[in-house]
């Protein structure tokens, strides 16, 4: 009854963790020898191709963070459960990143940065409140409404959109290819975290951006995505912001990663820059998840967030 | 039946706005000549000393400001209540400045500005999240209840202090001398919200910094005053930077405004200087606020926001 930990960095505390938490299991690792027909479960992050076949025995893989699209284009993968990590902690820092970052457009607090860089006192200028300020939600999962419920408090006018129909009290949820048009119509700062899929690869592209409200407060309409950055077309960002299509962005995923230091996304005036840290997992917390769902699953419960493969997520 | 406007800038544009709001009344101002025996009710920010007196059928002064501290040091202010503006739109900008600012420490933005401009791509940092993170208000009316709601929302551990014992659901609220202590002692970051008065003002001091948290996951305490200037002693505040006793401060009041442009404040690294308009009351909300005030108060109704003259707020 052994835990493969599969990852392809800081493997050691990963393992320590699985001890202390499984004390009655062995935690093994691609670096070692051990027994394939043990393993009765894998917690990884990008495996190396192959690392995963061969385990007759297999109950369920664990993604050590929120996104599994690193498991979807693996090859041969086992056909067991993928379990996702939905902790509440990584929610919340998600919600934390969107709160902060909106309200950073809205209060203007770049301008506010330069004059301070300047010594300029400038008082006058008057930026709207939250509820001028309409807030568009691409992907209306758990991280989503979240996000939603957090910046409605704060005041913003917030919709979401997501891939079929939903019912989320409180939001109107725009859905499916003929809702996208009317969603983006309405929305001043489009905050992207819908799941990588074939589908969703580069949507947020000139095309999209030039649907998004003209008419509203900010000067333009922004763009976060804090999601993965291959939904991202970034000559389309940095064409857009140029010729005014687009107002800011604030992005924290990128199509390369680490952005290469030659990317003009690093220098741009408005745009904000993060290193893919939004919602990190704290590694005790995703440790204590998964453990907790392992011992869900042999009581006989179900996995609290399996992932359907057909869609993807 | 007249109103009297009495500020030192922009009076054309209140005029204009009174006017369109009570079509029915003389607005004057202290320019003019103008019968005194009419005056009813007055509308200041900043009066010239002497200018309201001999007014004797004045019903009321309405404060076009958040604060009254401009009006309690006033000679031969005339013996009327005095109505605050407490208008929901300044309320939320107000807790708008408090979430964004409360967010940026808790994320470390600043660390992330400054690795973006050297193009560093650092994603280790794991900062707390804001469960980790005590927040306490000073200040705890209006303004300082409805930041305390909003931050808990986010997760933060919030709590109030109080001149005077106050029951707020959902918070502990200390008050008073004794209560000053054990408060500063839980807070890792002190909103500063209370009214300028006698006995706060100089209260933002070395000895008051020296008793917040010191064992707290921001790696120090962090002031945010969004009060009045004149809480804070400023050259405490950067001898306490520098010496570890504050981890940051985020300033929108000065000793003196404008901020002079040789205060170290401007380039401190550590402090970020907003240009008092944090909450900044838009002129027609509140132009709309004070007609809607002169007809409860003729309907027989009570003002709202009456200023305790023997607090002075």
């Amino acid at each position: 009854m052994s835990l493969l930990v599969a990852v392809t960095w800081q493997t050691q505390p990963w393992v320590e963790r699985f001890k202390r938490l499984l004390p009655d299991r062995d935690i093994v690792v691609l670096e070692q020898d051990f027994d394939r027909s043990a393993i009765r479960y894998v917690a990884t992050w990008g495996p190396k191709p192959g690392s995963l076949s061969g385990l007759p025995n297999l109950e369920a893989i664990f993604s050590l963070g929120a996104g599994v699209d690193h498991l979807m284009g693996y090859p041969d993968l086992p056909d067991v459960p993928i379990v996702r990590v939905a902790q509440d902690d990584l929610t919340h820092r998600m919600s934390e990143y969107m709160v902060l970052h909106c309200l950073m457009h809205l209060r203007d607090q770049r301008r506010f940065d330069e004059d301070q860089k300047a010594k300029r006192w400038n008082p006058d200028r008057a930026p709207p409140i939250a509820g001028d300020v309409r807030v568009g939600i691409m992907g209306f999962g758990v991280l989503g409404q979240d996000s939603a419920r957090k910046l409605k408090m704060m005041g913003f006018d917030v919709a979401g959109w997501s891939r079929t129909p939903k019912d989320v009290e409180g939001f109107q949820v725009y859905a499916g290819e003929e809702g996208l048009t009317p969603f983006l119509n309405r929305t001043d700062i489009l905050i992207a975290l819908m799941p990588l899929t074939p589908e969703t690869q580069g949507m947020l592209n000139r095309s999209l951006f030039e649907k998004l409200a003209h008419d509203g407060r900010l000067g333009g309409p922004i763009l976060i995505n804090a999601g993965r950055g291959k939904l991202q077309v970034e000559a389309d960002i940095l064409a857009c912001l140029d010729d005014g299509t687009l107002q800011a962005a604030t992005l924290d995923v990128f199509e390369t990663e680490p952005l290469p230091e030659d990317s003009p996304l690093w220098t741009h005036p408005r745009v904000t820059v993060t290193p893919h840290n939004s919602a990190t997992s704290e590694p005790d917390a995703t440790a204590r998840y998964i453990a907790q769902q392992i011992r869900r699953h042999e009581a006989g419960e179900a996995f609290e967030a399996v992932v359907d493969k057909t869609r993807g997520y």
